[in-house]
């Protein structure tokens, strides 16, 4: 049953994570001035597939365990607004919007990381990695936005 | 608790949603050839936020009750899948890629409403209405992909 169970969450992180194929980075993004600290694009699709792992292992313990109701929902709530900030920065090139969304995302990240935290202190561990590529990808948005008024006004 | 929960799941909802506000259906949609029985563009959100609200009331009385784990799983899924479709399909303009969204989503649908029901049957039949709506979307995006070959060919 948790294999079964982890399977679907996986599934609904590479639901998410098809985004990354359907607006992948262009030439819009390549000639946007970005930080030097930015990661490689080859760094991004890893990342997310390490990171999906751990979140379907997390949302999967969870799954199994009574008064799970609360964690259960900010992780729907989290994947949702996750499957959101590639079409609008990528597919839309509004920069401000995406700001928006992965800040939306980074506050349900951490929601849901303290919730599953109550109900199973492993669930919560695993989501920190998460919750850290997060804050790194806002402050990649939050540098992009800064560098490229231009592009950010216009959209 | 239940209200938390169910406000929870209603934001999900509205996450997935948003897409219908940021990628809406353009000069390109009004342009297609549609079938005679295309609901009017109002219907579209009037019957979203509708299921939305049946959608996260299922979510929350099943997150309440035990063993509910691969319910909550198919529900992520699902929503993870809802918020992919309308990206791909106005926003990219991919009607064949649609139709492969569609048909995952529509089968996510499918397995949620079951697992739901298996949990608590009135949550299961708060999903019926969802059902039925992809049906007539997937229907909807079937024929739009029949009746424009030269678009369906071209993306």
């Amino acid at each position: 049953m948790f294999w079964l169970i982890f399977g679907i969450f996986l599934t609904a992180c590479l639901g998410a994570g098809a985004t990354g194929g359907l607006f992948p980075p262009g030439r819009w993004y390549r000639d946007l001035r970005k930080p030097s600290w930015t990661p490689p694009d080859w760094v991004f699709p890893l990342t997310w597939m390490i990171l999906y792992v751990c979140m379907a292992l997390a949302a999967a313990r969870v799954a199994m365990l009574p008064g799970n109701g609360v964690a259960m929902a900010l992780w729907a709530m989290q994947i949702a607004f996750n499957a959101l900030w590639t079409p609008v920065f990528f597919g839309l090139k509004r920069i401000r919007m995406g700001m928006a969304v992965i800040g939306a995302l980074w506050l349900a990240v951490l929601g849901t990381l303290i919730a599953l935290w109550q109900v199973d202190t492993v669930a919560g561990l695993l989501f920190v990695p998460y919750l850290v590529w997060v804050t790194i990808a806002s402050a990649l948005n939050a540098a992009v936005w800064r560098l490229n008024p231009g592009e950010a006004r216009a959209a």
